[in-house]
Formats: structure tokens, C-alpha cells, sequence
């Protein structure tokens, strides 16, 4: 008998088969040399990124894995994903599960169903065989392909649906007040936040809604292949195949490696290529002036080079993974198949049991063993969908962080890493929250106070220690100083654009307060939208603000014939491109007038409205000598000797404007570090 | 007969089926409904936006499908992705072909193994058994498993190789001179270039890479199991089976909407959604001052919808498409299986022929019916394949567009649609090429010479007739005038970003003049490279510029204290966010001093530097009056009184510089549309 065995082993291996056995040895050495090598340089490259200082490389070692952290982040997203039992994504989630009862029971049907058109041949009973391969064939068919493929339009469907709850979710709070203000300037968390808020939600969404018929359809199949088999070969024949493979998928679960975080530091390197690019189109006119084109090139190369190297890796872990788990689940599912299919018949035990029901006519035996396969089968994609949740964790991990960090900013906390001055001290990570912010701030109409107020830039620089000054309507102030003195943190402080970190500031609410700023910003949308941002169309109405009175604010700063030139009120073009410079700061101009502030900041944006709008002298001077130290006092004589100051008085009705820039003034001969310039307008 | 036949007919249609049937009829003329609905609305929504002026919308309906124009562009892109039969690219392409090979080899193995291993259950053959199901399987599981998962792998590998052609091709193309300047300033076919630079290159290259194997696996199957089928049951057989598929395959081709348009309609919106996010970080401040959050939430949540809108339609196109697809492919295979398969056993002329070959085992039969079933299944894929050909011209044209931009760019010619200032005149697409230009570039050392030169803006205002000046080097020249005057034209046209379109420019060659932008421009990469931009640390190494050189730069402009605080040289930080804005500017006269030009234009950058570096009052005036005139003379003493041009003198040694700013000077009052500064910098 075992004489015989060993020739029964031998006989499958032929010439043919013994040379392929050697190559695959060989191949499988190689990879699994590969595979180690791998793992130490991984090991190592953390080692080395730990100590890092880049905040985003200690960041990417974060772990990411199905753990509790990562069931912690779908909990939050999932109701955002479904918000509840009444919803689309519900009904969506249910005819799901219908459609892949309706498949798996189509399954069984197509199981049995070639069996008896087999028989038919063999028994060569032709009607049956119409009646079947052509008549019953004919009309399922058509059951079947719309069940495959409502199968792929639901998948679809719920992808596209937990997208848009996501996408809408997450727009909602990034363009609250200045969330995204914050997140780009004063929070650093994250970086290129287009890339989550666009291809990681989309990335997250879509898997998601895989993942699910990925777990449900085997689910399905498993239950219903188990009761089918139960009935033909005995109940425990399930069991023993189920018992096998959760073995070997805690199995699997231990040897596969860290695809989810690989998987986000893809997304992360990905965000960073386009990020290079992104940024070129931005200064496309500074890098073109430095012919600067061949130097980026580096600098793109070399991220996108990064990426290819990741990827590389990943496809290689994932060909040695891949051959362990086809091994493990695929084809051990097969010969579990075969074994439970064969005991009945070989075993004694069952052979007297389910003689009677186990006929020697081997289409049943091709039924029951195409069944087992497919059980096996499905609790062996049920273990591939659990190892595949490690790749899923990698987009569960960076759209958590989004949703994370909009909550924090959201709640006026914010985290900063501090680069640290003294090269040797590693960078700290400093948390800002509401707390900490000693500062007040208080509504009053008609004046700007300003007690005891620190001037600190988010990274921790404080440029004035306590700033204190007070500007009420009508009073006109000039601010002036050096780069980098604090006249721009001054303003936004005073726009709540950064955080207060002491002392008082009292001011009219946001809307009475207006920034005109030296680029002025065109939103995209009608001519209307620039005149009335960052109203709508409705709200302007609402103010009385109909075309013909919008017509009036452009005669006052000579844009009347824009409207007939561009073909009216309706038209959207791209202003920035269609616009001249001096056209965009009327444009700015008109949209002061029609917002009609307590106060107007203006930064540098008179160059072409001084012709037309009345320019009156400031009366007071904020000056800051750029070294911590400001003076705050009232104009005098030998200033007004300096022609930037010099009166050309007209008529009434004055509003007040603070003004700053950024430009050297070489007639402070006194003090050089000073620049300055501002006005202020009205109308009637 | 007939009446048997009925019989047969009415037998399968147990009354569970007759309501499927009557669910299932409800629900295709539901969807039949909802198709030609959708087709209506298609059409209509074609005929709107080929009469709408915006030129987006008229490229998007131009025709994209598998025609001669797709066929041309496949032709252009393959040479890049596959540069030669020496490449690595062609080793992946044999080596997948070998591969699908010995996978189709491995699954012809198997149709036949099942047949035995069931035989030797049947015949309780033991010893057959195990060799057969634990032996063989045992050791064929091992190269199944390797070369389905060298499969996923190559293809994998294949595409990255073309993703990385493609990439490197476009960025080398791209960022060559000023490609990336002109094509996102000058010509205005491609919006958001980093959309397809990124995101569509990766997805043609996956497409691609998958087409491949899409096509060449059923081809390779067709051939080895028609051969195979032959043997078995008659060489026509497969005959007949190619050429009702050949028939079909026409048929669902004339059938298919035109997804191929659809796939490069959605990647468009994509963009243009992830666009709306990128230009929010890009304007972050200014919109938060404005408080334009909602604002712009109505814009991005807008972009949106529209992608929203248009993937639902996708989708319930390719659902119907899907049924009518599987339906006439999938199933009808499987019938024509059946029927080949019952051919010999029931037509009489085949019946005498075969009956040697088909023994009355129904495991023969069975392995043949499963191969007869990959055969028609193989080539079901095949005509799949050919209709998600469509989908990949999507792909195909977004790229091509990409590749023949930059190729017309490269060689001068730009395209670029004119908004039309007569609101009733449709826009003109005006194509401007290098032969237009009748401007001259003459290149001479020490001096600029402008002479009849018209200054006029890419969408073809024209801001200057005719402009001529000269100015040697040791002249110091003032530039001003008001917005949109010229001024910035007159560097662009300096500085060769804009086309001279007649007139002739002589000047040195672009190294030896140096722009120096109000809004420094910093690099990513080390303080170094900020210093050296846009040379490379080689480079400036051969230039004799080592660190201790550099120190010396950052001496002259008090920066040397810098290396010390962020921790040397070599330190890679977020430059834009830890320097402040003199620090900035500081930077950019230290690349001044570094490069050592024989021009500098200065941009108002002098605010900071003129603490430190010694500022010399300029001799020349370049005046622009806003109307298209202009006058060029040396300053004289009423210009002197203007405490702008105040001398205070110091040492020799000194560099010619042009400066231009855009602010309003007051002292203008004679002439209030005149804005001006500037000044010139010297160092040991």
C-alpha cells in the first residue's frame, strides 16, 4: 500500500513538471530573499524617520492597521457615510443584500441546472435537453444578467452616495468661517488639503462600499452553500471547512504586512507630486522670470521618483502575500472540497449513511462538488475581503485625519509643530486651544481699541510685546514700518484670522469691519458675484442692491462700460485673466462701497481708484520700528512736509480707513527701517 | 411533436419564475424608458453647448470614441511608453504574454484534472484519489498560485513603467524654458495642467496596461481551446462559435453609448472640482478677510453636483448597456457551448462521426462542455474588451491633448480663445505661432534697447503702440505710470515670457539679467537652494560659491545669523512659512548678489534691504501716462524734489537697475494717473 502510494506520488510528476518544480524553487528563494530584504530596509527606514525632524515622516510611522484606533475612525465616519435608517444609503444597503440573495440563489440553480443538461446529453433525451439548454436557458438568462449587473450598478450607487455625504460633510465645516484659512496658515497638520477633500474621500468611499459586498456575498454563500451541502453529505462537513478557514485566516491576518499603512503613505506621496505641481502653476510667472524650469524639474522628478519607488515595494510584498494566501485559502479550499466530497464514499462510516443518497450518477457528485467548491470558495474570499481591511485602514487613516483635524479647528484648537530656533533641541509640537488664548474680544460699534495686545505670528515670533491704540470713525490713522514689523499680523489679528493671545480688542462685528486687499481676490461666477462678494445674488437684492443701483457703484469708480463690454450682468468669464490690474482694484473699490463698513482696511489699493475717488490727509500714525517698539500719535507738522501726506481737501461725509503697505519710503531719512503709505476714501 | 415541445416550453416556467418574469419585464421597460430619456436629454444638452460660448464646453463635445483620430493618438503615445525593444517595457509585455500562457495551459490542465478526480470518486478509486486531489493538486497548486499572482504583478509593474515614460516624458516637456508659464498664461486649451500630469497619466497607464492583458488572455485562450475543442468534437465547431461572436461583437459596438466622451467628461469635472478646492488654499487670506467661506461653499459644492449629476448618468447607462452586453455575450455563450456540445450527440451525419470519440461517460463531457465554455467565455472577454475600448479613448484624449499642448508650445505656437468685447460677436480662438511674431531679439552685452516695440497683453489688448528706449549699463532708470499701464508688460517682454510681436528688443543674454519679484519666490529644498535658485549646489560649487562664499552673501544682507537658527545648510524647511516677509526679500537680493547680473529689474523689493544695503537715486525716467503714450528722458530737478528720488550718496561700484511698483504716489499732483518708486542697489 504505501509501496503503492509512492508510485501513485510519482506518477504526477512527470520530466515536465520536475524542471517546473525547480524553477519555481528557485523563483521562491529569490522572493523570499527579496522579501527579507525588504522588511530590514523598511525596519530601518523608520528607525531612521523616527528621528527625523520632518513632523510629516514622524507622522507617516504612525501605525496603520485594522486595530482599535482604526474601528474607532469608521465609527465616526460611518454615520456621516449613513446618517440614519430613513436615508437613500439604507435603502441602497438593503437592495444590495436582496440582489446578492437573488445571485447567490441563481448560483445554485446554474449549479444543479448543468448537471441535468449534462444528463440530458448523456441520456440523450433531446426534448428535455431543449427544454433546458434552450427554453429554461433563455428566459434565466435574462434574470441573471440583470442581477450581475444591478449588482455593479448598486456597488456604484452606495460609492457614490457615501462620496457625497462625505464630500458635502466635509466642505460644510473646511469653509466654515476661515476653517480653511486655518488649516492652511495656522494648523499644519495637514498638508494639501485638495487631495483629501477630493481623491482620498473618493478613494475611501469607493472601498468602502466594495468592502461591504466583499463581506455580505460570501456571508450569503456560505450560509446558503452550507445548507445545501448539509442536506447532501452530512451537517458536520460544513463546520470542518468553516473551522479551517478562520485557522488559516488568523493565520494570514499575522503574516501579511502593513499594506494599510503603505497604502496611505501612497496617498500621502501622491498629494505630495501633485502638491509640486500645484504650486509651479502658482508662481508660474516668479519661477519663468528666474528661468527656474530645469530646477524644479528636479524637484518634481525626485517626488514623483519617491512614488515609484513606494509602489514598487508595495507590488512586491503584495506577489509574495498574494502567493501565500491563493495557496492557503484558494486552492486548500479545493482540496478541503475534494476530501469532504470523497469521505462519504471512502470512509466507511458515511459510505453506509449516505449510500442512499450518494447515487453512483456522477452528475449529482459534480453538483455536490461544484457547491463545495463554492462554499469553500466563499469563506475563502470572506478571509481575502478580512485581509484586504489592512489596505482599506490606509484611506480609513488619512480621511479620519481630515474630519479630525476639521473638528479640532473647528473648536479653535489648533496644532502647530514649533521649528526650534536652537538647531540642537528637536522641533516640539505646540497645541493651541481656545483655553489657552488669554485675549478678549469685544463688539463696539464705531471704534477700534486695541489693549495691551501681544502681536505674535502663529509660529510662536512675537514681533510686539503690548500693543495698545484706539481709532474711532473718523479719526484717520496711517500705519507704517518695516517688512515684517507686524502691520499685516496687526490686521489679522483684527480680522480674527489669527488668534488672540492677550489683551483686549474691542471692534464692530465682522461685517462692518471691510479688507480691501492690495491683490484683490476674484471669485469665480458673474461679474455681480466680484461687485457683491461675498454676497449672492439674493442677499444683494435683499440690501436693494438690483443692477441698476450695482450700475451706480460702477459709474462711481468709472467701470460702467465693463458691463456692455463683457456682454452683461450674467456672463462668467475668467476675471482674473479678462480684467486689467487697475480694473480688479475698481472692482475692489466698487465691492467697499457696495459693503458700506464702519471701517475700511485698505492695503495699498489706491494706485488707480486716487484718481477718482477724493483722497484726504491721515490725521494719525501708527508706526512701528520693527524692532518690538511702535509709536501712536498724531501727525505733525514735519510728517505733513512729506508729500505722501499732503492735502488736497474736497468735500464732506468722510469714512475712515486704515492703510498700510509694503514699500520703502526713502524720504524717513531719519529712521530708514520705516516704509509707509494708505489713504483713506469716500463717496457720496 | 410541437405539442411536446410546448409542453417542454411551459415546464420551466413553475409560477415562482412567471412573477420574476413579470417583475423582471416591469423593470426592463422601466429602464428602456429611462434610456431614451437619457439620450433625449444628451442630445439636448449637446445642442445647448454647442452654441455656448465657452470653450471648455465646446471642446468637451468633441467626439471621443474608437475612430481614426483615437487610433492616431494611441500611435503618438505608445513610442513614449514603449521607447524601444531594448526597454524594460518590452521584457514586461513577453514576459506577461508568457505568463498568460502558462496560465491558460494551467486552466486547460485543471478542466481536464476536475473530470478525474469526480471518475475516481465515482469509481472509488482510492489510490487514484489521493494521488490525484492531495499529490498532483498538492503540488500543481504551487505554480497556479505563482503564476496567477506573477500575473497581477506584471501588470502592475507595466503600468507603473508607463505611468513613469509618460510622467518623466511630460514633465521634461513641461518644464523646459517657460512651457508651464505659457501654457497656463499664454495658451489657455489645458485648465488645471497638475490634474493631468498627475491623475490622468496614472490612469491612461493603468488603462493601458490592463487593455493588454484584456485582450491578449482571451486571445491566447481562444487558440489553445479551439484547438483542443477541435480535437473533441470537430474542427467547425469553433468555427462557428468565432464567428456568431465576431457577429455579436459588431452588433454591441453600434449598440454602446458613447462612453469614451463620458469618461473624458468626468475626469474634466474632477479637475475642475479638485480646482475650486486648490484656488481656496491659494487665496486662503484674502477670503477669510472678506469672510467669502459660504460663498465660496455654494462654488464648491456646485463643481460637485455636477460631477455628481453626470456619473448617475454613467451609471444607468452602462446598467442597461451592462444587460444587453452579458445577455447577447456571457449567456449566449453558454448556449452555443451546449448546443456544440449536444451537436454530435444528436444530429444523425455527427452522431456516426464522433460516436467513437464521445463515450458515454458524462466526465468527458464534462471537460469538454467546460472548455467548450471557455472558449465562448474567451471570446465573450474578447468582444468586452473591445468595447471598453471606448472607455480608454477617454483616457487617450485627455493625454493627447496634454502631449500635442506641450508640442505646440515647445515650438512657440499657443492658442488662446478671445473674449470678445463685442458682447454680440461669438469669441474668435486666436492660434498665434512663431512665425506671427515679427519682433527681433538681438543679443548684446551691456545694454537694452527697445526700439518700435508694440506692448501688448496675451489676449491681445494692445497697452503701447510703439515703444523705444535705450538704456546702457551705469544708467539708472525709474519706471511708472498707473495700473495696467505696461509696466509689468514691458518685463514680461523683457524678460521673453510674453511674445514680442514686432518691433526689436536688444539685450544680453537671459543669465545675465535678473528679476527680483516684489513676492520673493522660495524654492523647496534647503536654504541653499534658496540662495543659489536656480542653480544646483554643483553648480554653484563650480561657480566657486561654497558655504562659506554664501555666508559672506548673507553677511552683506544680514541674514548670516539664519544658518545658525534653523540648523545649517542642509536643513529641508517649509521656507514661505518660516522666514518672515523681510527675511524673504533679504533672500532674494543674497540670489541677487549670488548670480551678480549685468541688469537687475527691481520690484519694488527694496523695502527691507534699503535699511542695509546703500540706495542711489536714479538718473532716467520711463513714464507711462495709462493712454498709450509714454516718455523716456533724463530726470530733472522738479522730479528731484520729489523725496522719492532724494540722493543720499555713498560708494562707487555700482549695478544698473530698473524698479517699477504699483502703488499711489500723491506727489504726482499734476499728473495723479502717474504711480512710480524704484531704486538701485550696490555692494562691494
Amino acid at each position: 500500500m504505501g509501496q503503492n502510494l509512492t508510485r501513485d506520488i510519482s506518477f504526477p510528476l512527470s520530466s515536465k513538471k520536475r524542471s517546473l518544480l525547480f524553477v519555481f524553487i528557485i523563483v521562491v528563494g529569490y522572493l523570499v530573499k527579496q522579501y527579507v530584504a525588504e522588511e530590514k530596509r523598511r525596519k530601518a527606514a523608520q528607525k531612521a524617520s523616527s528621528v527625523s525632524s520632518d513632523p510629516e515622516r514622524g507622522r507617516r510611522t504612525k501605525k496603520i492597521g485594522v486595530d482599535a484606533r482604526f474601528f474607532a475612525q469608521v465609527r465616526k465616519l460611518l454615520p456621516i457615510c449613513i446618517p440614519g435608517f430613513a436615508s437613500k444609503e439604507t435603502v441602497l444597503l438593503i437592495s444590495l443584500a436582496m440582489v446578492l440573495i437573488a445571485r447567490t440563489w441563481l448560483d445554485i440553480w446554474f449549479s444543479g441546472f448543468n448537471g441535468h443538461v449534462v444528463k440530458a446529453i448523456v441520456s440523450r433525451d433531446r426534448k428535455t435537453f431543449i427544454a433546458l439548454a434552450v427554453v429554461e436557458f433563455g428566459f434565466m438568462m435574462w434574470p441573471m444578467s440583470i442581477v450581475n449587473n444591478s449588482l455593479k450598478l448598486t456597488i456604484s450607487a452606495l460609492s457614490l452616495a457615501f462620496r457625497s455625504r462625505l464630500t458635502r460633510h466635509a466642505n460644510k465645516n473646511y469653509l466654515k468661517d476661515i476653517v480653511f484659512y486655518k488649516i492652511s496658515n495656522l494648523d499644519n497638520r495637514i498638508q494639501n488639503a485638495d487631495q483629501l477633500l477630493t481623491q482620498d474621500i473618493d478613494k475611501f468611499a469607493e472601498n468602502l462600499s466594495h468592502l461591504y459586498s466583499d463581506f455580505a456575498k460570501p456571508l450569503v454563500d456560505m450560509v446558503l452553500f452550507a445548507y445545501k451541502l448539509g442536506e447532501a453529505i452530512g451537517r458536520e462537513a460544513p463546520i470542518y471547512m468553516i473551522a479551517y478557514f478562520v485557522g488559516s485566516g488568523i493565520l494570514l491576518r499575522a503574516l501579511s504586512p502593513p499594506f494599510g499603512k503603505y497604502t496611505a503613505i501612497e496617498q500621502k506621496l501622491e498629494g505630495d507630486f501633485r502638491f509640486t505641481h500645484s504650486r509651479i502653476i502658482a508662481h508660474s510667472e516668479e519661477i519663468a522670470f528666474y528661468g527656474g524650469g530645469e530646477r524644479e524639474q528636479i524637484v518634481v522628478d525626485g517626488s514623483f521618483d519617491k512614488i515609484v519607488r513606494h509602489i514598487k515595494k508595495i507590488y512586491r510584498l503584495r506577489f509574495i502575500n498574494g502567493i501565500i494566501d491563493s495557496v492557503l485559502v484558494k486552492y486548500c479550499a479545493t482540496m478541503t472540497a475534494y476530501y469532504l466530497l470523497a469521505r462519504p464514499v471512502f470512509d466507511p462510516r458515511y459510505a453506509t449513511e449516505f449510500m442512499g443518497k450518494l447515487d453512483a450518477d456522477s452528475t449529482k457528485i459534480m453538483e455536490d462538488y461544484s457547491r463545495n467548491l463554492n462554499l469553500s470558495q466563499a469563506i475563502g474570499r470572506l478571509i481575502l475581503a478580512g485581509r484586504d481591511l489592512t489596505r482599506f485602514a490606509g484611506y480609513t487613516a488619512r480621511v479620519a485625519e481630515l474630519f479630525d483635524v476639521l473638528e479640532d479647528v473647528n473648536n479653535g484648537r489648533y496644532e502647530r509643530t514649533i521649528v526650534n530656533k536652537d538647531a540642537n533641541e528637536a522641533n516640539t509640537s505646540k497645541v493651541v486651544s481656545q483655553n489657552d488664548l488669554g485675549g478678549k474680544i469685544v463688539a463696539r460699534d464705531g471704534v477700534i481699541i486695541f489693549e495691551k495686545v501681544p502681536i505674535v505670528t502663529p509660529s510662536q515670533d512675537v514681533l510686539v510685546k503690548e500693543l495698545s491704540f484706539k481709532v474711532e470713525t473718523g479719526m484717520n490713522c496711517l500705519i507704517f514700518g518695516p517688512n515684517g514689523c507686524g502691520k499685516s499680523s496687526l490686521f489679522r489679528i483684527l480680522g480674527e484670522l489669527w488668534p488672540l493671545f492677550g489683551g483686549t480688542v474691542t471692534k464692530p462685528s465682522a461685517s462692518k469691519l471691510f479688507y480691501v486687499p492690495q491683490k484683490p481676490y476674484l471669485a469665480l461666477g458673474t461679474f455681480r458675484d466680484q461687485v457683491i462678494y461675498p454676497d449672492t445674488k439674493t442677499m444683494a437684492r435683499s440690501k436693494g442692491f438690483d443692477d441698476s443701483k450695482l450700475m451706480e457703484l460702477l459709474d462711481v469708480v468709472q467701470l460702467s462700460n465693463l458691463i456692455a463690454r463683457e456682454g452683461g450682468w450674467d456672463v462668467i468669464r475668467d476675471w482674473a485673466d479678462v480684467l486689467s490690474g487697475g480694473e480688479k482694484q475698481r472692482v475692489a473699490m466698487a465691492r467697499l462701497f457696495y459693503h458700506r463698513p464702519q471701517f475700511a482696511i485698505l492695503d495699498e489699493c489706491t494706485s488707480a481708484v486716487s484718481v477718482d475717488v477724493e483722497v484726504k490727509y491721515h490725521e494719525w500714525l501708527l508706526r512701528f520700528d520693527g524692532e518690538g517698539g511702535y509709536e501712536f500719535r498724531r501727525i505733525n507738522e514735519d510728517d505733513l512736509a512729506t508729500p505722501l501726506l499732503h492735502p488736497h481737501n474736497k468735500m464732506g461725509k468722510k469714512k475712515f480707513a486704515i492703510g498700510q503697505d509694503d514699500d520703502d519710503m526713502g524720504e524717513y531719512a531719519d529712521n530708514e527701517k520705516n516704509s509707509s503709505s494708505g489713504s483713506n476714501i469716500s463717496y457720496e
